[in-house]
């Protein structure tokens, strides 16, 4: 027997808790977001570092036993924002071969039935929580991540994204029952009985395109629907961001082979910037799915070309910050200041346009021009940053090179208020660290700030008043898409109108953040990613309808036995 | 104060019990399918008369006191498959304005929230129910079906559907609260707390193409999923049957002004077969959903060009019936006579293809050939239709002359085994009707038979054993689509391997029907039509996905005001 059905019963709990969760919308996680030895046990951060420095410059083994079905070679480019070609190198995959076996791989799969799908995924996740020091450092040395960043968004925050969808996922599996019995009454005349059956069908194998600055975070909604829903699933990942989805897929292989299932029901399907095969694999008649996190350009040719699939994206967008006055400047400031550097901006929810009126706005310390709010943030950042390990640790390290020109390029579009210092790392002399560049805008020049300048760029935009300021942040969501928008204002009034402006656009709203939170920051089981309304993309992480187009309800009748008294 | 949130609670118990019905998938409904006086009411058969009768010949006012926005003549053009023309003259509405009218209406329908939105559709089904007989006689009129399955198909049957979709969206928009605290622990430090607010955001207009033989049966999931979740709603409606939308419209924007909200939120688009629209609409960027139900060739135009929207299609498909054994062979001849004969095949659940093994099957009258098998058939056929009265009530008229073509065609493809024969009607001498036609065609001749022939046509199709029986039935529907299959076999295993087929071809299968369920039937609450999962149609009526795709959620968070004692 399986032991998946034993899986599904020893994480019932932790799954009912999370379905509950999905309604209740409080914070809610299984998985410690705190690196700590006490929770992960004393030697896992050695341990952990230890297994990522082992895997550099040898072959990835995907599996206990050697490759993956498929294999023809190996492929590898990825090189550490912190120093170094990582070395590794990965299966290369025949996409036929590869294909089919993950075709095959599933009928078994989908025999089992939502709860053991469900049991082997919460395994994974298990799994992939014990690991998760590894995956922060392989998380750090592709995306150029501070470590404590890796762990928490890399590990607990992915595994809460991930059970959040399993979550999802078993919910809208469970509406449906597996079978029912109907029985409509005839007047005098026996009732019409007729047992049925309801099965779930997945759409077939799921591509989930993975991105260079959140591999986990983003992938695992997609790579857990799927699975859960019955579909297997190719896992391409971006070619600098290999590593850490290829440990997930590797956990994910051992433990459906475990559980008795054909390990091809995950596959990694790596390449590297010069011969890129996501477009080849996107528009295939086998892949039935499509996820795609990354940049516009490409997932919109994702959205315009993958028609034989459902595809779901994560794009990019024009963030906003909108500034009308605050009973709190230093605090505005302070939390502007960590949401530009965190990362150096290299993440989809980051603030890129600080909107406000003209003749400035009202605070607690009075009236602040346009200038001093300037000068505000750009004191924050700097004070935030003056520690060289601690603004190392906030800023990472800059991912990819179009980002310092993309610095240079937004340094003349306008007056710098405060320019882009390039610290070094303590401990990682070659990692490459920019702090926020802050460029006062011509409100007029919308060609120079809506569009997305991806990486730690603010624009300081002067509008004509706070109405003309929404309209602008409006009016660049409509065009170019928005996750995030922030708000400071003290009048209700303001507030409603920014409120509504950012339903209509589409744009999770965060209102006067001058504390430990931060725009940037999306909790699962609470706040949806990305709404789907505007061109930033098509699907939210996580709701129903992520799930629910993963898989089709195909139902069998037949008349119900007659009772034993008729037949008699 | 608006009446909708009195008309949510008048109908609570009617949601309640609905969306309880979904999960359990028994039989239920509030809505009687009898036509019976002592139901409806003494009178209510000669007063729906009255009123369908008074309609003919005159223009239609879609509002007591006039048109609708933006009407700049009349347009129509039906007639009766009973005879006449209806001479019923539209509105003939100007696209631009009404479009805009529409979109003018929707902040207040949005602003109200989900319960009032529910209340109101609940409100509006249970007029359409009491206007149950008027809507049957101009379903009769310009569909051409019998009285009583129009009143059935068209009355009860229609709003069960209506508030089934009602009834998902009323779930899928209750799954995450309007508002959510959100309280995260941060050791001895004060918790980070988070006040959060979720706003359902229509996706904007929706577009609902109607069809000319199930207008309302098809329409209502739609009509009610756009107007419960926010949207705004354009019924176009098939140029031969617009009369029974036109109702439907007319009761709904009664009901909405009387809720204080704008009629424009649902609007008619007729139109004429000379000069259609659905295509300019289909296409609009105002237009941001798209529900289809109707031909293969127009449906996967507007799955390939509706691309600025979420495309819901019902096409059609190629039905199969296996056959291998059954332990009542009378049963299955009659129940098969039955589904042929129902509305002369104009259903896009009616079978089409009777596939079975050349050597014939076991019966518990002994073996029977393949010339039993059709024997019985015909015969079953001819003694169903024997008596004049029922047979008008059951084959109904054919709605389209391109059906008498058709019918012409199919008999010179095979051997024919029952002619189709043109009864008159008692009652109605202009009627057009055509029984059965059962034609025996080459098994290997796919290009005959696994291609749509809609209307009275059946193929009988002589396969080598069952399980080439089965690869024909699943080969046309992974080509051409399949909304139904019907199998009869004693054997379990042979029911496993059609099961096995239906399942992975996504066709909705009945099992060894010999008694008073027919295939062509599916019944709301319990029965998914359309699976979404072979080129049939993209959806399912009604499943989770039909309804979540149409809004977006939207969220604001801000932090929590501090709690008292913290603030004194």
């Amino acid at each position: 027997m399986s032991p998946a059905p034993e899986m599904f019963q020893r994480h019932r709990a932790t799954l009912d808790a999370a379905v509950a969760a999905l309604s209740r919308r409080d914070y809610w996680t299984p998985y410690p977001e705190t690196p700590s030895g006490k929770i992960y046990g004393e030697t896992a951060n050695a341990d952990g570092r230890a297994a990522f420095e082992a895997r550099r410059g040898k072959p990835f083994a995907l599996d206990r036993n050697g490759d993956q079905a498929a294999t023809v070679g190996t492929v590898g480019a990825e090189v550490s924002p912190y120093g170094g070609a990582l070395g590794v190198q990965y299966p290369k995959p025949d996409l036929d071969k590869l294909l089919a076996a993950a075709k095959a791989a599933m009928p078994r799969w989908v025999a089992a039935g939502p709860e053991a799908r469900v049991g082997v995924c919460l395994e994974i996740l298990q799994r992939l929580n014990k690991r998760s020091f590894e995956i922060a450092y392989a998380i750090m040395h592709t995306t150029g991540q501070g470590f404590a960043m890796s762990f928490q968004a890399g590990g607990p925050h992915a595994q809460d994204r991930g059970l959040e969808a399993v979550a999802y996922a078993y919910a809208e599996m469970s509406r449906t029952p597996a079978e029912a019995r109907w029985t409509k009454p005839q007047g005098k005349a026996p009732a019409l009985v007729m047992e049925k059956s309801f099965h779930i069908v997945p759409r077939g194998i799921g591509l989930v395109i993975g991105c260079a600055t959140f591999p986990t975070w983003n992938g695992y909604p997609a790579i857990f629907a799927d699975l859960a829903t019955g579909n297997a699933v190719v896992v391409k990942p971006h070619p600098n961001a290999v590593l850490p989805l290829a440990i997930t897929v590797e956990i994910a292989r051992a433990v459906l082979a475990e559980a008795g299932f054909d390990a091809n029901l995950i596959a990694l399907a790596a390449d590297t910037p010069e011969q890129p095969i996501a477009k080849d694999l996107a528009v295939r008649p086998e892949i039935a799915i499509v996820d795609f996190t990354g940049g516009a350009a490409f997932g919109d040719w994702v959205e315009a070309n993958a028609r034989q699939a459902e595809v779901f994206t994560e794009k990019s967008g024009v963030n906003a910050v909108i500034l009308h006055s605050t009973d709190d400047f230093q605090g505005l400031c302070r939390n502007l200041a960590f949401s530009l550097s965190l990362y150096s901006g290299q993440m989809c929810t980051t603030p890129q346009n600080l909107l406000l009126p003209k003749d400035g706005i009202d605070t607690n310390e009075g009236r602040k021009s346009l200038a001093e709010v300037e000068q505000g943030i750009a004191k924050a950042i700097q004070g935030l940053l003056g520690d060289a390990e601690r603004a190392a640790e906030i800023l990472g390290a800059i991912q990819n090179p179009a980002t310092l020109k993309r610095l240079d390029e937004a340094a003349t579009l306008g007056k710098v208020v405060l320019a882009s210092t390039a610290p070094g790392h303590p401990r990682f002399p070659e990692a490459t660290l920019r702090t926020p560049l802050l460029v006062e805008v011509d409100a007029a020049d919308e060609a120079a700030y809506a569009r997305e300048m991806f990486g730690p760029i603010a624009f300081v935009v002067a509008a004509r008043d706070i109405d003309d300021a929404i309209q602008r942040a409006r009016r660049s969501a409509a065009a170019k898409g928005a996750i995030t928008w922030s708000a400071y204002a003290t009048d209700s009034a303001v507030i409603e109108r920014i409120e509504a402006a950012a339903i209509e656009a589409g744009v999770a709203l965060s209102c006067n953040l001058t504390g430990g939170v931060f725009v940037n920051q999306a909790a699962a089981f609470s706040d949806f990613h990305v709404t789907g309304r505007n061109p930033a993309g098509n699907a939210a992480l996580t709701d129903a309808a992520f799930v629910a187009r993963r898989f089709h309800v195909v139902q069998v009748r037949r008349p119900a036995a007659p009772p034993p008294a008729a037949a008699a």
